[in-house]
């Protein structure tokens, strides 16, 4: 919710723009339009002798349960830089992509979720800030009673779906809740 | 550019927070941080008898050339809602959707175009508010010097070699520029 505007910070006001249909925060002073919009997620199946790179998260939310490495993809960035940037940070590991595996919607919370498939360039991972701890799962090891959000989970399975069928064309799903439930933390 | 704090309305200051990498709108006052991210423009290569569904732009960017229907994605909806919407809104056209067609990234503007593949349920379309005219093209027929934005021709491009093979995976590329240059207006 905006309260106020970014350009001379005074009041705004949530109203429809002439030639508009939505309610957008208009400032009260100066007009200007600001406008709120989906944001993008976008992250990485990345593996190593056949078994798949997660993290286990420092942060909230979830804390403490295991994840792709995927995070907010910033400006001035592509999507595949994204998700080798988020693969990096969170889990020290330096990845070669191929293409997008899956694009998950979750309108809910306004975010699309990508993830794209690669591979570890040298096997090498470490912990970033925001993880606890990463390791390399095969699939009968993925702790799938512990992931952090319902998109990774939806990920995941399809990955290896595709996997065993060696069909990667893209996964596209749309989610109504973010964590994987019930909760497992 | 952000000057103002959206939560308490006084100047921010671009600084990079603890445990961040990258500067920020931060708040003198309150401290929050206002985070900036890419945007997401979402539309339909929609086919009717073969022909391809196109509008004329009405308003900037790129008036009066032509454009595959799409627009910025919405909060609340998800990427295939916002493909039938802005056909609807953009074309008067009812659209059934196949699959996601084209991810092309233009992380200079920080946007990320997706296209969907989808056919016209009635084959009816009418121009609304943003556009001077509607008009299904055949791809001999598509005003190739007149197109608005250079992601609009790069679909369409790999559209039709896409449709003479009969495969339309997934069609990635990342753009350096918007618009169609020379710009043919």
């Amino acid at each position: 919710m905006i309260h106020f505007c970014v350009q001379c910070g005074q009041a705004v006001d949530y109203r429809i723009p002439e030639g508009d249909e939505r309610p957008r925060a208009v400032c009260t002073a100066c007009g200007f339009i600001q406008y709120e919009n989906p944001k993008l997620v976008v992250g990485c199946v990345a593996e190593w002798e056949g078994r798949v790179l997660l993290c286990r998260r420092a942060i909230e939310p979830r804390a403490g349960l295991w994840t792709l490495p995927a995070g907010f993809m910033e400006n001035g960035e592509s999507t595949a830089a994204a998700a080798v940037r988020e693969t990096l940070e969170e889990a020290g590991a330096q990845t070669e992509l191929f293409d997008l595996f899956a694009l998950i919607d979750i309108p809910e919370i306004s975010q699309v979720h990508l993830f794209y498939r690669g591979r570890l360039v040298d096997g090498r991972h470490t912990p970033g800030c925001e993880s606890l701890e990463t390791a390399l799962f095969s699939e009968a090891e993925i702790p799938w009673e512990a992931l952090a959000f319902h998109s990774v989970h939806l990920c995941l399975d399809d990955y290896f779906a595709a996997r065993r069928k060696q069909d990667f064309s893209l996964c596209r799903a749309v989610l109504h809740h973010v964590h994987t439930a019930p909760c497992a933390k």
